[in-house]
């Protein structure tokens, strides 16, 4: 059981930002190198599922953490408030038709879990429809790791309520951030609460286990998930194929 | 428990071909009434799923029953081996983005039932994998259930092995029907007992309920449906939406 308020939102204490930084720079350039071979096998798939409030940084983790993927095999999905047509289909559906194809990896900036997190938090839906969502969800994710090898990493980015305030300012002050800002998601912030309890009942109730990312030392961040990746990837003993 | 032997794959005795038929125009007109109202208010939707062996009427189930159905609501996905697309991503990918929106019915020519009849009679897949899709089938039709209001309609059009022979030569003899013709449904034929028992565990593992369809009569089988449909819609007490 999972309690995010006694995870630490920073680095472990003794970390050198210089250090890692060098040691970042190497697992992001192996994970290119896996994720060319993933693509060239075309046995694994891999779906990289970023979640997290406002101003925690996955945009930043995308350009980052796979500079060094070739677009080729790599595509990002953004889910914002749902279309017309994908509001007149069950939640999923919008989900579904991008996760990834035998070789690609799809990384999902939100994903599904906004269902059973902005929606419970505004009281769209009630507890019921969020237990039978989340149900529905396990088995979804169950699905495209059984029937096509895919990888799912799921990250919380876990931000600390201070942080959020410092990231979000900035984006008020720095004129090259002004376009982020957003008034609404200072309006989100007053529900922190809610939000952090609607995240842990995702994260406990997950059988697909998460990673619980601490984002409010970015290059921590970095390091966290190319090393997360990278170690289980390393696993999997992929090589390049022979020619047809 | 459902054993298919045990249930005929007539017409019931007594019943009048003439009589039938014309409570059947009946029932039709009235589908295209609840149809087109389920199409203008936009709350529910509908998916029917034919599945049954080769020569088993499906093409002449779609025609005659949705006849009086606006095309406007109305699609009809038919599937057939899986594209290398297709086959690329998990069985349910094909199938889950053609679900019907809200207001809109879909059919089912075949459908991701045969990811366990056609792959597990031919061994492709082992029965672990029939396992674990079956319980992600009833996941996939719990979800749209739930989650979009749509109300699943599973036929099993129920032959006879006799009235198989007798359909398939039928395809050999008569000009107009020679183009449906295909070596491999004779072969198929042979695998009669393994693919009712695949039938058999499909529809005895679902959670939402199949509809055992006689299709030996045609008449019969076209009264069937059309009473199964309009009996569970004029349930929903749809009405005519006011305008915008």
């Amino acid at each position: 059981m999972i309690k995010l308020s006694s995870i630490s939102t920073e680095a472990p204490k003794g970390l050198k930002k210089k250090d890692l930084k060098e040691e970042t720079a190497q697992l992001v350039a192996r994970l290119g190198e896996l994720h060319n071979m993933m693509y060239a096998e075309g046995k694994y798939s891999m779906l990289v599922i970023l979640q997290g409030m406002d101003g925690s940084g996955k945009d930043g983790a995308v350009r980052n953490v796979f500079g060094d993927c070739s677009i080729a095999g790599l595509d990002l999905v953004s889910y914002k408030k749902p279309t017309e047509e994908e509001f007149a289909h069950d939640f999923l559906w919008r989900v579904h038709k991008w996760v990834p194809q035998k070789g690609m990896t799809t990384i999902f900036n939100r994903s599904h879990y906004e269902d059973i997190l902005i929606q419970r938090v505004h009281g769209w839906i009630d507890m019921e429809r969020v237990e039978k969502r989340m149900a529905a969800i396990n088995a979804f994710e169950d699905l495209i790791q059984f029937d096509n090898n895919t990888l799912i990493f799921k990250f919380y980015m876990h931000i600390s309520f201070e942080e959020q305030g410092i990231q979000l300012q900035e984006r008020l002050d720095d004129p090259t951030k002004y376009w982020k800002h957003n008034d609404g998601d200072w309006e989100e912030r007053k529900l922190w609460d809610k939000y952090m309890e609607a995240y842990e009942y995702a994260i406990n109730k997950s059988t697909t286990p998460w990673h619980i990312c601490p984002v409010d030392n970015r290059w921590y961040r970095d390091y966290f998930m190319a090393k997360t990746i990278v170690n289980a990837l390393e696993k999997l003993e992929m090589k390049l194929p022979s020619p047809k």
